[in-house]
């Protein structure tokens, strides 16, 4: 029978007893090794730089019939533990590191989230487990910060030497400690030094991020709560908002995330509708296998040279090599085009519109970052052949208005339109149209949605043709009189979650658009206390479940939420960290005037409201909250996206978190001249990081509604002087 | 500019010009060797035994600024071609193996899919390019069948030696014939020999299939028709009945297939009616990464016995190998339930119903069948994890009536739900439910669905627990205060596509269920002669096209076929071919009567229907169809349903093509013995391959229903003579 774990929260419990300061905890990917740790904690955005720490399961030798008696050590990581020596200080022969089974048996924990936390009241009581602590003496008597898992490897709690030590001693354990540099036999320990948290690791970076850090602490928050404001620490945030509202659960392989059912039902939300409206286009869907041979990966060279790097191999199954390596599908271009040179024999073969949900794998080394970049990313790919450009053209344009849709009418989004400079399409097609959206805390677009016109360039290389229609007697049956059919390509991901995250959450969690989420309205029983009879109770829980099921009748995503061991203070903090978009509360005194209290997510606004009506109110409220959180986004889009004409206004406007629209040249090397010199002046008093603000504007687009701006005749672009062809947005972008 | 490839068509159409019988042409997976080829072939169900060959093509050097002289070889596959010697013959120096884009260029094909017959008038003519065909002689005077690739890699014709040499000299390519074995300092050929077209390859047997294949042909068949009947040669039947259906298309990475929309849309119905139905049940959609960890995979190991030969690693990102390859999952337990330990606090978190639609990858090696054994194939899986046995148990049957009804009502399949026997449940977990289904024509079972009580086996292994809410005041906050969650799991995968293309197809093609037909509806002009006037016309295809705007208003998913470069009769059988429920046919009498002509797939029927009420009409003859194709169904499989009692009638009742329902011990060893006696005397009459007919029974499983069974008591097994416990059911299966 092996122990219960250290759970969290009896961890938080515990140090609140001992008043021990440990608001701190930060989330991460779940580590499995020091190496993994270190760099889990320095991709987290946490602040500081923190001293990492190294707990040890020892098992010396006993009698065969002894009960094994486990040694723990804990200490700074960079501390030689010598066990020779420290057998003998102890009293005890062949220290041998203990296996993981004594670890669960003893502790109840795994090797990758054992920390002291892992002792507890409770193990340490189990009197038959005897086991004795050893604590580093370094550490025991710092009052420096260390990083400890705490209860499991995807979290660290920060805590000083002293209060590990006082944390060990509350527990009972047997604990000693040990200066570890003056046992008989070791080498001098190195030199402390601190784990730097992040890339950039000079003192005054690390002073300027702890302050940084100290602002965006929300003081009040619960420990539940979000702990950061999101104009403070975007990243933790962010982070912070999706694990706590329940969207999404960190993965042991890295760069991989669980998509919860409170995210994956925007997904499905997003896929009904779009679905619903390719169809009525006369799109089909597909499905096409995962697995693409090298041979036909790499056929397309412009192509496949984005990709390439990326690609994940499988080179074995079971335990036999495979003959040839099969990749994973990045997108699906040259898995589908050589069956599609097969199955389109004749113009009235054409159009030919397929579409895929699928996933596809792009291993990408730059630093994750969920729903925004992710290894495995959940998406649609249509794919489509045309007898015209403008036939294909034509549908370009219909599928980007559906992706517009999908931002503005489901996610209440604002995005803008527009076609990609040369420098930015889709490799290997002839244009890209796109969406894209903007993060307005940190002043970073981000690309939405892409609808390529691929040309004729992947119908050359795929030889797909058709005889055409018009041919001549003399070219009919000829080489000349075949055409090379017209193809695009679109997508839309689930990329589109993170957008919606970042633009609607608050500092009290996630704001979920009414028509996306899983839950649109949730009913909570207030008022009910000691004084309460029984049938008053009854009748508020029975009124509460009642609504909810009007309210579903009436087609809305109601939930009554009748626990009985949270109160409703507790379950209004829970709803709001998930961001329901209404919360009804029902009392005595609503029951009485025949009301609820409606309040809302977005605007914190509460109302009362009849309780006759009351589903064509919500339904009537549940749009008003997304024409609103809509209008808001787009005055707030508005008012970033900033015309400008003049160098020297480029890279301040765009330092104060803008989008700069500039009359542009469209000239490739121009494009590449503003964003060096729109990263080399970048602020620099802010916490920098390798992807962030310092890096250089690109242009993200060259907006359809050209007619909102002035005339562009006569501009010249304001970095080369050249003469001006469209108004084009310019930004630093996700 | 590269010339145009040839196409079976044309091929064809030039084969019928020479009267060369060339009926024979098999689809089989695209190879991309010799030895691929080869195994593409035997797995196909081509039945003579066929000589395999080669085709190489040849660049002499030239002078850079001379064209090219291309030199193709085609010889027997173990015919030693000398270069060296034949260079000098032909007068060409250091001849070498093009490249393929000379082979693009010169023949339109790829080293995959050349043969002789890319060589056509058209290309021999292009006379930019001079060719050269060097004939092997021991080729081009045999009388004997050898097989080519027809256009392309995934296809193969069989054409007599002389027959080749007579196709080659009707394209006017320059051509010669020559006696490899003669040519100078060249070794002699090694003796011919028969490639065997399949596993068994003794004479008899080849003799015995080449019978078999002459009955089950079909000599009505058009080209484009099903060429052999669904009795004769059920697998040949079934691959081509997919591929000509539409339904799915062959795949350069053995053992995957593309799934057409035809096939894809009956998925996603299924998907629909799922998904609606399991929602009512409280489970929520989620979706966690195609990546697992090897640490994570082979945590529960009774479980990753079973799957551990078939995982496909990965190992390898771009040209970087990973630190620790990573596994694509086989299904989700392992990847899914370190995170129900996490997630599932307290009793109050239970019932946790969590659900994936997903694709899963087991790379089986044993023979690939669309649909049925796919390296990676499409599904849902369910985990859930319940307080009690008693909660757990219920859903496992609630799942299961699901599954039936997804089979029985959606695609008129019927199924035995029942329990499977210890030997087959799902490894790791505690009983298995299952519906299982019949193919008559093999007279084999197949597993439809299975829904899994895993009792607390994983729970146990992964720690997943929740405090007794029935804890005493000494147990709680204990570990006996502690209970482990009951889990289940259940899969329904693509292979219902499958099952139900086996059960319905006929020798004229698919036979769709119309609930889940893409199109339920196809309506075709007729009666349209040189002699009708265009306004005739116009007003026979206007109505054809109202109709179907009709009945797509009425919820039918109808379709006009007006293609005006087909006639009817070619209409009718395409339409066949794809298995659309029901056919309309409009021609000027009917427009005379105010009425359409209906056609039924299934049986073919033809009635007048009245033009009024013609979307009630229909849509009764929709569910008509419907119910009478599961009636057949079911009655076929009830009459192939035989209770058995002796030993004596065990193996004949099953050779019958029966399942065969015994009083059964329920003990393993017994088990294994009806495997093992139930395989010896199989039929040796008919053409053996290693899966089929030959293979033991094995417990297909415990029906439900017991009482249409005579009363158990005091009944022995059959087998071994014990007690039996349950009616059992038997048979040879998928």
């Amino acid at each position: 029978m092996s122990v219960q774990a250290t759970t969290l929260d009896s961890i938080l419990s515990s140090l609140k007893t001992l008043s021990i300061n440990a608001a701190n905890v930060v989330s991460h990917a779940a580590s499995t090794s020091p190496e993994s740790w270190k760099e889990a904690l320095s991709s987290s955005s946490t602040s500081t730089s923190q001293n990492a720490t190294k707990t040890l399961l020892f098992k010396p030798k006993t009698a065969k019939t002894a009960k094994p008696y486990p040694v723990l050590i804990v200490a700074k990581a960079e501390t030689e533990t010598n066990t020779g020596a420290l057998g003998k200080e102890i009293d005890q022969k062949e220290m041998r590191l203990a296996k993981e089974d004594l670890m669960t048996e003893f502790l109840g924990a795994t090797k990758d989230d054992i920390s002291p936390l892992s002792v507890s009241t409770a193990n340490a009581e189990e009197g038959s487990h005897p086991i004795l602590v050893v604590l580093d003496e370094s550490l025991a008597s710092s009052s420096d910060s260390f990083a400890l898992h705490a209860a499991s490897s995807d979290k660290t709690i920060f805590l000083t030497g002293q209060d590990v030590q006082k944390y060990l001693q509350s527990t009972g354990v047997a604990l000693k400690v040990i200066d570890f540099s003056k046992l008989g036999g070791s080498a001098a320990p190195a030199p402390a030094r601190a784990t730097p948290a992040s890339g950039a690791n000079n003192e005054a970076a690390a002073a300027a991020r702890a302050r940084h850090a100290e602002a965006a602490r929300i003081p009040e928050a619960e420990l539940i709560g979000i702990t950061v404001r999101k104009d403070g620490d975007f990243s933790d945030w962010y982070q912070q908002v999706l694990k706590k509202g329940d969207m999404l659960e960190y993965y042991d392989v890295s760069g991989c995330y669980i998509l919860k059912p409170w995210s994956y039902n925007v997904w499905q939300s997003i896929q009904t509708f779009f679905d619903a409206e390719i169809k009525k286009l006369g799109v089909e869907n597909c499905y096409f296998p995962m697995f693409v041979s090298s041979d036909v990966l790499e056929r397309e060279k412009d192509h496949i040279e984005g990709f390439a790097p990326e690609v994940a191999w499988v080179t074995r199954a079971g335990q036999s090599d495979l003959e040839k390596p099969v990749a994973i599908r990045p997108t699906s271009e040259t898995v589908m085009y050589p069956y599609y040179a097969k199955w389109i024999r004749s113009h009235r073969d054409l159009p030919l519109k397929l579409n895929q949900w699928n996933s596809v794998v792009r291993w990408e080394f730059k630093h994750p970052q969920p729903f925004l970049r992710t290894r495995e990313f959940l998406w649609q790919e249509g794919h489509t052949a045309h007898l015209t450009l403008d036939g294909a053209a034509k549908e370009v344009l219909q599928i980007l208005d559906l992706y517009k849709a999908v931002y503005e009418q489901l996610l209440a989004v604002p995005v803008v339109p527009g076609v990609k400079s040369e420098k930015e399409k889709f490799a290997g097609g002839y244009y890209t149209t796109t969406v894209e959206g903007f993060v307005p805390t940190t002043g970073r677009g981000i690309q939405g949605g892409t609808s390529h016109c691929l040309g004729q360039n992947f119908s050359k290389m795929f030889n797909i043709t058709v005889e055409d229609p018009e041919a001549t007697e003399e070219t009919r049956g000829k080489p000349e009189g075949r055409l090379h059919v017209w193809q695009n390509s679109w997508g839309l991901s689930t990329r589109t979650i993170g957008v919606m995250v970042m633009v609607h959450g608050d500092d009290r969690g996630l704001v979920m658009p009414p028509r996306v989420s899983q839950i649109q309205v949730v009913i909570i029983p207030c008022g009910i206390t000691v004084k309460t009879t029984p049938k008053e109770r009854d009748m508020i829980l029975d009124t509460c479940q009642e609504t909810a099921n009007t309210l579903q009748k009436a087609g809305i995503r109601a939930k009554a939420d009748l626990r009985d061991n949270y109160n409703p203070g507790y379950k209004f903090h829970d709803w709001e960290l998930r961001g329901v978009p209404i919360r009804l509360e029902i009392g005595p005194k609503d029951l009485e005037k025949n009301q609820v209290v409606a309040a809302r997510r977005d605007t914190g606004v509460k109302a009362n409201v009849s309780a006759s009506g009351l589903a064509d109110s919500v339904q009537k409220l549940l749009n008003t909250i997304h024409d609103d959180m809509f209008k808001r986004a787009d005055e707030t889009y508005r008012a970033h996206r900033k015309v400008v004409t003049e160098w020297a206004d480029f890279t301040p406007t765009l330092n104060g978190k803008n989008h700069v629209i500039i009359p542009w040249c469209e000239v490739e090397a121009c494009e590449d001249a503003i964003k060096d010199r729109s990263a080399r002046v970048a602020n620099s008093d802010e916490p920098q990081d390798e992807r962030a603000p310092s890096m250089g504007a690109k242009s993200l687009c060259i907006p359809f509604d050209q007619k909102q701006y002035p005339d562009i005749a006569g501009k010249k672009c304001p970095q080369c002087g050249q003469a001006a062809k469209r108004w084009t947005m310019f930004g630093r972008s996700y």
